[in-house]
């Protein structure tokens, strides 16, 4: 079915292109347009079906009715004034960063038809090349409408992500930014901390349990420094608390406290599987 | 090929049981009995054809040929001093512990044919209902002998571990405590506090990055206390070089530091691609 005429994806990388891919099987535009400031990932994303063309300019936002900013937290910002002036009064324009607050505000302020979107299907193997439809299917969409954001918009778009698969979720862009701050910036922020500071030559003399544990430190440093800094004091609260947390552990060990540290260790492993429970 | 008449198995968990698995697969031993404080341990071993018979009592290792310690840490200690009196002069015995200097210095002195073994093939899905023969294959398996094993003993454990897949590498017991530290016992006790750290109404609010970076924190609470008690002080120096690398991050983030961020990062990236061409 048929949702938009023109839609415009700025940045098709893993998310963007992924997007457009599956609007094309799913026939939800009329027609899928690429841009990106790197010309090999646009007609990437052309030759694996992901666009039906690639953007020439910026211009081609002007008769979009749906644009969506896949590129990372600061470029997404960046963008708006450019697109604010071009686009059509009623094109819906969405964004899918990873943190929402100043992107929320910056861009809510000039575009009336912005809604801030955030599917969690990111994945540390970035970029057009990894590209999968399916990515949203089951994946949980965490939508930040304002007070000020038209209800017929709102629905269409959580209509639209519902096609793609996702779970959505509603929450305000700082509640977002609070929430993420734990249970995706904190374990990025420890897993590139663990990484770094593993020996070079103790490497090879690991097994899956660091590996697993280290997976997101291969995630994108620039998309994660943006990221880091644009939500930056919520993950300071959030690496307090875990601070806490570890020296509790450490407490423990220091003093050889068996029964206090089986005690940390039970609470975790039944939060852990309270965790996968939810994630069934 | 049997390389032994009778194999004993203390400890039929996921270890004990699996190597069990795999000794009656490759027909390396005349027959293995298993034994276990929990009855319904050793009885489902028996019925997923991990061993041959239970044992009745400790009694049963005698005449064995070969011991196997596949308990939790503190129990392998407390099992030397009563297999010590009871076994022939030329039993071979072997542990499978995740630490290794405090249970090679306890058993060598009471057991002459004694070497201690570390196959990293464990896994946060504990006991016999997860045995698998091929979770030794492609893994790693660290032998620690002393100045005073037997040249003998240590090419037929060798052997041994090559016929079950594992790739060995020799390294004395300190050497194996302090480089696991970081290794393994690190990332442990940082997905312990980690999924301690996250409010239990967020759960639900997160992506595989959360999930895969805390799944070593279901590895049982038991176990894993008395892993980090018996490697205290290497894991409190590993925390201490971790502590300094999430530090840097947190100064990086707290003053606004894009460039040095983006470097921490990109380093992080660095090393955990080398980590992951290790493990192909």
């Amino acid at each position: 079915m048929k949702m938009f005429n023109k839609v415009v994806i700025i940045g098709t990388g893993l998310i963007g292109g992924s997007l457009g891919l599956a609007f094309r099987k799913q026939h939800l535009a009329g027609c899928v347009i690429g841009l990106s400031r790197q010309q090999k990932n646009v007609r990437l994303a052309k030759k694996f079906g992901a666009i039906d063309n690639v953007g020439a300019s910026i211009e081609v936002v002007a008769d979009a009715d749906l644009v969506i900013l896949a590129t990372p937290v600061d470029t997404i910002i960046d963008l708006a004034e450019k697109i604010a002036k071009k686009i059509k009064p009623d094109c819906i324009v969405i964004d899918v960063g990873s943190s929402k607050a100043r992107i929320v505000s910056k861009l809510s302020a000039l575009i009336p038809n912005f809604l801030g979107c955030h599917p969690l299907a990111g994945s540390e193997k970035k970029g057009i090349v990894n590209l999968k439809d399916s990515i949203f299917k089951g994946a949980l969409c965490i939508i930040t409408p304002t007070a000020r954001t038209n209800p017929q918009i709102l629905n269409k778009i959580k209509l639209l992500w519902k096609k793609l698969g996702a779970n959505i979720v509603i929450l305000s862009a700082e509640k977002h930014d609070f929430v993420l701050a734990f249970t995706s910036h904190l374990p990025h922020a420890l897993a590139f901390s663990l990484i770094s500071a593993i020996p070079h030559q103790y490497l090879a003399l690991s097994s899956s349990g660091l590996r697993d544990t280290t997976r997101i430190s291969s995630s994108d440093a620039r998309l994660w420094s943006e990221i880091f800094l644009s939500n930056r004091r919520n993950i300071l609260t959030a690496l307090s608390i875990f601070q806490t947390k570890l020296t509790a552990l450490k407490f423990a060990l220091e003093s050889k406290n068996k029964i206090r540290l089986g005690k940390i260790l039970a609470l975790a492993n039944k939060k852990r599987a309270k965790l996968l429970e939810l994630s069934r």
